[in-house]
């Protein structure tokens, strides 16, 4: 075993399940709030489940942050995304200048941004602002060979999870884990396929918005990549899944869940990409999946299949397909709503409220 | 014609239609910022409709507002509602001591809150801070008569309209309408029955909460609360029907949406009781729908009918069913992101990224 596989099991041992206990203590304080009884539907099972993954009441503020992951992808050689791949590039330089709808959304929300290049195929110098964790320019074409080695993986897992550490050094309680880089659509796609036991079909979308024909001819990329990595050993274990059919961003991410999980912050899932993250690390360590809030249900057809596999019912429905880390984000302002309720109504018995009778 | 009905009137007449051609404007810039088009989903068609209602970009940040309008209900008399009617006071007193939900809600997204009493049954004294615009303690049983007089009705809209002034006047732009009044889910239940012609039983639902026997016992009263309206003259005109089946908070709420849409303020509607308040203003004057959102879906069967009635689409579907505005606050943090995506995110050409090819 190596050092890399060794610091990935001590984290995933790390992660605890959350005691169904404590959300019965939360839900009795909720229900001494002045309102109907469940009348606050969603928010209350939120408040419920960050007081029992934290095992008490979030502080307030709480302390929110974004990491956004971007690298390339080999994949886009065959021609599945309308945008070349230059553009993850220039993507990072617009988050580093705060111009991009992240950048928006996290300025409005009081929610610190993290860029991380962990497989950009370009050079950033020493821009400022960026955190270095390059593993390689760009994941291998998985058409052809597995996307990374099995050092490749693991670089830029334990590279997520050295940055989970820093969330938690940092005081974070809610994390947004986000993405860019052109062409991971079909790498999210061929994950779920590979989970979930789907056709290609049914979880390859228009990513950022391919015509009828550009569509079909992705779907058929994803296909033959499915049928070369179902080739492998093993080609079914999460991790396996991750290196034949993933991308270095999405392992960063995994990466990133697994470590947030281990210190107990709230880990709010962004769309499709972010969610594949979520569904690998799960499938490695299924304890992630009370940690995680879906944001929101992106339009890629694959993500309501990811949903649907790991339980999750998303906050928000707004018809989004961005990422960055956008849904994740607009959905921190319910999020902490939920907290402040929990934590800031007045009770029955304070307030000289009467209780219902029926 | 009464001066009050001259005064409403007047109001109606001073309601303009946006123009489709703003909205179009609005598609033009943002389809130039650094997103694949369309991939902010909803949050693009927010910021067209905001755009397009005000003729222009609303300032930033937004000045927001809820207006909780609380009033007692006749028909409570019947056994309508698990909570005896003192809580609607109790409540009042809750808003204006900042314990309730919405006061957190408000608190939490930079929302200035008004309480206005226009029918409670009880007497606050000078309570500070709350609006005193009480036209009689509690509307009439709506079982055995209509809810209010004529010059009841007027009085309560016209209380209404002078806060839109209100709001105008201290330059709010995005205006959210919530009410407290134990029994006015009846009161809703029959407007939306009246005003979409649907069975008592599709519209009608549990309130704060009933159990099975009480819900069976609330639509009883509902249809027999129709069948007396019912066989008035102009049964299905829209005032009439407010006078008939609403409740002096719903007149108050219809009379501020009026107000609000003839001085191009954006309307968010809450749930159940603040739409059935919406459905009556649009059928006044259809053009107010052009300044409507509807902030939340709640639980209230009733409610996806009115939505669809007026063709709208929630941002919010939490589950939520509390009222006080509370959906339409928490709705805003979306609303306003749309506005600063439309405002701050860099242009492709700014930030020099390449545009789509396919």
């Amino acid at each position: 075993m190596t050092r890399g596989t060794e610091v990935i099991g001590d984290v995933v041992k790390r992660i605890a399940r959350v005691d169904p206990a404590a959300k019965q203590v939360a839900r009795g304080r909720l229900d001494s709030l002045t309102k109907p009884i469940g009348s606050l539907g969603r928010l209350e099972e939120i408040a419920a489940q960050l007081f029992a993954l934290r095992g008490a009441a979030p502080e307030l503020p709480m302390k929110k942050a974004v990491y956004i992951f971007a690298a390339d992808h080999g994949i886009t050689a065959e021609g599945v995304s309308g945008y070349p791949s230059e553009v993850t590039y220039q993507m990072v330089r617009n988050f580093l200048a705060g111009g991009a709808a992240i950048n928006v959304l996290a300025r409005a929300h009081g929610v610190a941004v993290h860029v991380v290049d962990v497989g950009v195929d370009a050079e950033f110098g020493d821009a400022p602002g960026l955190l270095h964790v390059k593993v390689r320019r760009g994941s291998r074409n998985m058409l052809h060979e597995p996307a990374m080695t099995a050092a490749e993986r693991i670089a830029a897992m334990t590279a997520g999870m050295t940055l989970a550490d820093k969330a938690h050094a940092d005081g974070v309680t809610l994390l947004a884990v986000g993405e860019m880089g052109i062409g991971n659509t079909a790498a999210a796609s061929a994950i779920t396929a590979a989970l979930t036991d789907q056709p290609a079909a049914m979880v390859t979308g228009r990513g950022t918005g391919l015509n009828d024909e550009a569509h079909r001819r992705k779907i058929r990329v994803v296909e033959a990549v499915l049928a070369r990595h179902r080739a492998e050993d093993q080609a079914s274990e999460p991790l396996e899944v991750l290196r034949g059919v993933g991308g270095l961003e999405i392992a960063a991410m995994t990466g990133m869940m697994l470590g947030a999980a281990s210190h107990r912050i709230a880990i709010v899932a962004d769309g499709f990409i972010s969610t594949a993250a979520a569904a690998v690390a799960c499938g490695v360590a299924p304890a992630v999946r009370d940690y995680l809030l879906a944001g929101h249900r992106s339009e890629e057809p694959g993500h309501g299949i990811l949903l649907r596999h790991l339980a999750l019912n998303p906050i928000l429905d707004l018809g989004m397909r961005l990422g960055e880390g956008s849904g994740a984000v607009l959905a921190m302002p319910v999020i902490e709503s939920a907290i402040r309720l929990y934590a800031e109504m007045a009770t029955f018995s304070s307030a000289g409220v009467s209780e219902a009778s029926a």
